[in-house]
């Protein structure tokens, strides 16, 4: 258990790492935010940061002998950063939780051994093998790289006359899976943490919604039926039992049109956009929890204290600031990012209406 | 009025300023933070700090030019450095309210000026001076430092059988004031923002209680008449206006036995111990908020979301944070401070209430 004081470490530098390093000070935690990017907006509130390639074996001893436990903002941490880190600190959640979110294949296998319905999948290593998943899985339907994809990059969607080579020349001829096409209802996320000693506490399921395959707008709670959303959680629970998950771990996933069938989509590994309603919008954020949970504290109230309604400030909307300052009780929050190239995050705005009493 | 990306400069590095640089990250604000004190807690959360002396004037010059407005989080900066800094960078608050405020002669004869009840006062420069006040005054009175003092040091209480002159030797026989002792009811705190343009926004009264003469617990709102707390209102935006203040106004009153007599015991030109549980207690804290006023930004929404509590964790009390950490819905904020010498504020947690819909 870490004692106040002491020091976390944050694998990438971005908007998550900046939160979660905020989130870190308000406990009197301090932390090193490890990054091979300059100016990182993580570094603005951290107590030391470092600028290397996440190789960089030299800087990576000096940074993990500084910190007492190790997490990440990103699940695409390399597999040999990961280990090399491990064998020096806690590291917060694992492997395990790592390896299995970083390749869609993997991920997607482990949560159908489960018994935790997903959208029908194949691996595809080839043209051929991509031929012979869509005879069986049918189009349309969705070539996917297994590793580094993110915001709909290193996808490709195949259509009823779309040409297999073409497409898996388009995602780079990667090691691949092809997706089925799933004609879903709502796409929700589950944030949970699992803490030390199997406790567990889950946020209200909130519901997604995307614009050019970028998070645009998550409201919480969903509109979903309370057995749905029951067995969302329970699925969620599942899942980080099975990976010995310690940290805020996020699952997304599909409600079909019977507004109780679920396919889980993703998960990551760590705090996730859909979770910032839950800085203003719960008793403890996510990134306070996800403190919590690593530093080995007992897990804190994830009760929410209204609806919370959260919009991704993308590219150009940043341009609307001084307009939502105006607001009445809208929060916003900028990340502190220079130039607001179209698709980059920039902020977030939150709209709490308190729940009566 | 400063665009995203600015930044903010902060003299002193304690909780407040650590506080209000988490605020400023949160709108995509850079803070620098200037103190002698290295390892001061403001550091850990700031995109840079400059350790040298208040009288430095090749550091404040740097300082300076690195930022787009300066603020501090106490109203003990000299004079000398203050004026440096106004001639190169917007001051805000300003160079009148930060004078008035860190004397308390000159503070207590501003009020008075402005028609607002204040304990009854002279000056007293030396041992004649304060037998010639005690005579006028009468005993007990409180002898204290015009300048200097806070949570009780610089002061002696002088009762019937005590010797003057060595109440005055016990203040260093400082420049001083004497106080007649005022038998208060309730102690209470108006934190109010002033901003760009005469915009106006206080939150709810609070009511303070100490213990060793450090703030102890803090409730808001205030359990005090509505006439009363109007006239509070009334009184900090007339002294605010008066000052031509930009940012957070904090002023501690009393309130006498008949629950309508208020006397103003302290300004203070900066946030606030009394406001932390605007953090989660309101809609806007009053670190963002003060950050919102020095930037030239509009005013947050000020309402409260409940009933708050705030107490302090002073020395030892530090020890309970792992019980803390437990209690449902507490809000537990630690400082980073190594060590807990008796007297020194190491944190605070914050309980709120929801208010029924």
């Amino acid at each position: 258990m870490l004692a106040p004081g002491a020091s976390i470490g944050i694998l990438g530098g971005g908007q998550l790492g900046r939160m979660l390093s905020i989130a870190a000070a308000r406990y009197g935690l301090k932390t090193h935010v490890f990054c091979p990017d300059d100016g990182s907006p993580a570094f603005d509130v951290a107590h030391a940061h470092t600028v290397a390639a996440y190789e960089d074996e030299v800087a990576l001893a000096a940074f993990a002998e500084s910190v007492d436990v190790i997490t990440y903002e990103f699940e695409n941490v390399p597999a040999a950063t990961a280990a090399f880190l491990a064998g020096r600190r806690p590291l917060r959640p694992g492997l395990t939780a790592l390896s299995t979110a970083q390749d869609r294949l993997v991920e997607k296998s482990f949560v159908a051994q489960l018994g935790i319905g997903t959208a029908p999948f194949a691996a595809v290593d080839s043209v051929a093998d991509l031929e012979a998943a869509l005879t069986r899985l049918g189009r349309p339907a969705v070539l996917k790289t297994r590793r580094m994809g993110y915001d709909g990059k290193g996808q490709a969607k195949i259509g009823v006359d779309d040409d297999a080579a073409a497409a898996f020349a388009a995602i780079g001829c990667a090691p691949a899976i092809l997706e089925g096409f799933v004609s879903f209802a709502q796409e929700i996320s589950v944030i949970a943490a699992f803490g030390d000693g199997g406790t567990f506490a889950a946020f209200d399921v909130c519901e997604n919604t995307h614009r050019d395959h970028i998070l645009d707008v998550t409201r919480a709670p969903a509109t979903i039926a309370p057995a749905t959303r029951d067995a969302a959680m329970a699925a969620v629970r599942a899942i980080g039992d099975a990976l010995g998950y310690v940290g805020v771990l996020t699952v997304e996933l599909f409600v079909l049109a019977d507004g109780a069938t679920l396919l889980v989509n993703e998960l990551a590994p760590r705090v996730h956009n859909s979770g910032h309603w839950t800085i203003e919008g719960a008793v403890t954020s996510q990134f306070a929890q996800h403190v919590r949970a690593i530093a080995g504290w007992p897990l804190g109230d994830a009760a929410s204290l209204g609806q919370a309604t959260m919009t991704n400030l993308v590219g150009d909307d940043i341009d609307g600031w001084l307009e939502l300052l105006r607001e009445p009780g809208v929060h916003l929050h900028l990340y502190g990012k220079g130039k607001a190239r179209p698709g980059r995050k920039m902020g977030h705005v939150t709209r709490v209406t308190p729940r009566p009493a």
